[in-house]
């Protein structure tokens, strides 16, 4: 069966690395908050190009602590309703409003005339997720709203599939007013565990989110800034990330050549125009099928694993129904098709051409209709 | 300069077993609640002597997780003001009101009349802390609030400072309805870095608690449980964890041989009366000190690191401060003195000596008034 992600071959070739920084980390007596967070905060803020970068625990984490940080409470969050639910879970948590908006139904990305639409001064914050690897047009976004209501929202850019996407020849995580980074071990940058980041160019929002991300403290024990969790990145991920952040941009290139090679097999690739693109970090190889669950079935006898991201709009759920019903038809149609293929940068070129085969062989579920 | 704690020395020894548990991880491909953590809360409950253990991603997860999965959103939590903060910071997170009340003077450990003075039907939890390595008498505490109120209120221990205590042969984490755990690296069970546990005879709360521990899925994205987050323990620290547990009840018993050692030179040690007692895990060797700035200064010219656990009461902060004035004249004459002083298992003969010389020659100051 050739798997949908499978972070282990990448991880097995660092054993004796990862040994090493466990070492390291022992010798530095520090295990939480130590100098492989800093150096790993360091060589990250450096690789997106933001002023600051504060690790947390995990990508949900970060956005939560995000939008803590822009005082989103009790105000309205702005946000897409196909990413997997990340976003509104952040939202409820800290008591904001999610503010559901529909998709480009090319791209699958937030539709900058949606957020218009429904932007209001009551809007504390905008959730841009760079779905499936694909940045979308922060600037563009930025532009608009300050057309519409005369003034800048804060923009929240969700980077948790996108590290290393540019657009501009800037990272995403350096557009917004802040960025957000999941190193879940599937993702294109994973630790072997959860872990997350926040980046920023905002000195006041570094040195609030540097308090949120433990108790509040503004120094040991001292709670001063209310909403304070415990939400730190692990020391150990922190060394196993800088050493597999050198890899990012060359595995990066090798995601994208395989989604190229689906796509020009005939797979209809959601992205599959973008693969020549710095926009696109290949996270995930996305298709819109109308069969379904006919071609997962038919692909699983064919040992190639498929996976839907995601199976439920975030306005299924009880708990976002609350906040008001919205129609969603471009995000509710594209949920209903998109199936994920096998796509990660250690798929061996026998694996990556029995899944070309494959698509060639079932074209007719694969052909956009 | 002796340490108040320094993990490395146990984790120095254990780097081959660490290193085989890296490789086991990769070997099993599985990063996040594969076996290592199911393996770890099977091992731990059983340890414990509850029915479930759930395992995520800090102690004070776990306190949030708890009182979330008892639903005390809105209504009161009764708790101590002399425990680091991280009871009232878990209340704040899910929208409960703490309700602060006293200590013993001589325990330092919740007052169960203080407890019997301030419930009411609106308390939808206690949560009793086993401060210091001691253990509350939870049983008492539960008798006495049916007596008043005629019924049960849920009792969450806070375990994070007595791993292994135990009142008539049953372990903290087992007695009351939830049991929560930090595994911070200084804890008697400590990992390489955050992690933490609940524990529970419940399958209703453990149900609940396996959802809110990632995002409330009843399965894979699929949001059931409202106030789910991602708090997961890692994979790699269970590992290290479930190694590190056979170790425990050994290194308890030297904790408290040091405290006996400390107390036996004169130190007027909080809980030195209790070195042979199986309630007492012996994690912080905490005397009560009258002139406690002098005192430090001294000490840290001996070469005797201290610490003061905690520097300021829960009532002292601002957030806390709006849920109404509480004089707790004994936690605040308490928090004035307490002054903790090196203590860790692999503290040498040698230090502990030091320890006892310095407390020898500096009596005066270690005198109870």
């Amino acid at each position: 069966m050739i798997p949908l992600a499978d972070p282990a071959r990448f991880f097995d070739s660092k054993r004796v690395e990862f040994k090493s920084i466990l070492d390291r980390m022992i010798d530095s007596k520090h295990f939480v908050l130590g100098e492989m967070v800093s150096n790993f905060e360091s060589a990250f803020s450096k690789y997106v190009g933001s002023k600051y970068c504060i690790g947390v625990a995990s990508g949900t984490d970060a956005l939560e602590i995000a939008l803590r940080a822009l005082d989103c409470q009790g105000k309205d969050v702005v946000l897409v309703a196909n990413a997997g639910g990340y976003g509104s879970i952040a939202c409820r948590a800290i008591g904001a409003r999610p503010l559901f908006v529909d998709i480009e139904p090319e791209t699958l990305l937030i539709s900058v005339q949606a957020i218009i639409d429904r932007i209001s001064i009551n809007t504390a914050a905008i959730v841009v997720t760079h779905l499936y690897g694909l940045a979308a047009d922060v600037k563009k976004i930025d532009l608009a709203v300050k057309e519409k209501l005369g003034h800048s929202v804060p923009i929240v850019e969700d980077c948790a599939q996108a590290h290393g996407a540019m657009v501009e020849n800037t990272k995403v995580g350096a557009i917004g007013t802040i960025g957000c980074f999941s190193f879940y071990p599937t993702k294109n940058l994973g630790g072997l565990g959860d872990g997350g980041c926040l980046t920023t160019n905002d000195a006041t929002i570094n040195s609030k989110v540097l308090q949120l991300r433990q108790y509040g403290w503004v120094r040991k024990y001292d709670q001063e800034t209310e909403g304070g969790r415990n939400s730190r990145l692990d020391e150990l991920q922190a060394g196993f990330l800088a050493l597999l952040l050198c890899d990012l941009d060359e595995r990066n290139a090798v995601r994208r050549s395989i989604v190229k090679k689906y796509y020009e097999s005939g797979a209809s690739l959601v992205h599959g125009a973008f693969t020549d693109s710095e926009k696109y970090a290949g996270h995930l190889a996305v298709c819109l099928v109308d069969e379904r669950p006919e071609l997962m079935r038919r692909l699983a006898e064919l040992e190639v694993s498929t996976a839907v991201h995601y199976p439920y709009l975030d306005t299924e759920f009880a708990a976002n129904r609350s906040f008001g019903n919205v129609e969603l038809p471009n995000s509710l149609a594209a949920k209903n098709k998109v199936l994920s293929l096998p796509c990660f940068p250690e798929l061996t070129e026998r694996e990556v051409d029995q899944v070309c085969r494959v698509i060639s062989k079932n074209i007719q579920y694969f052909r956009k209709s």
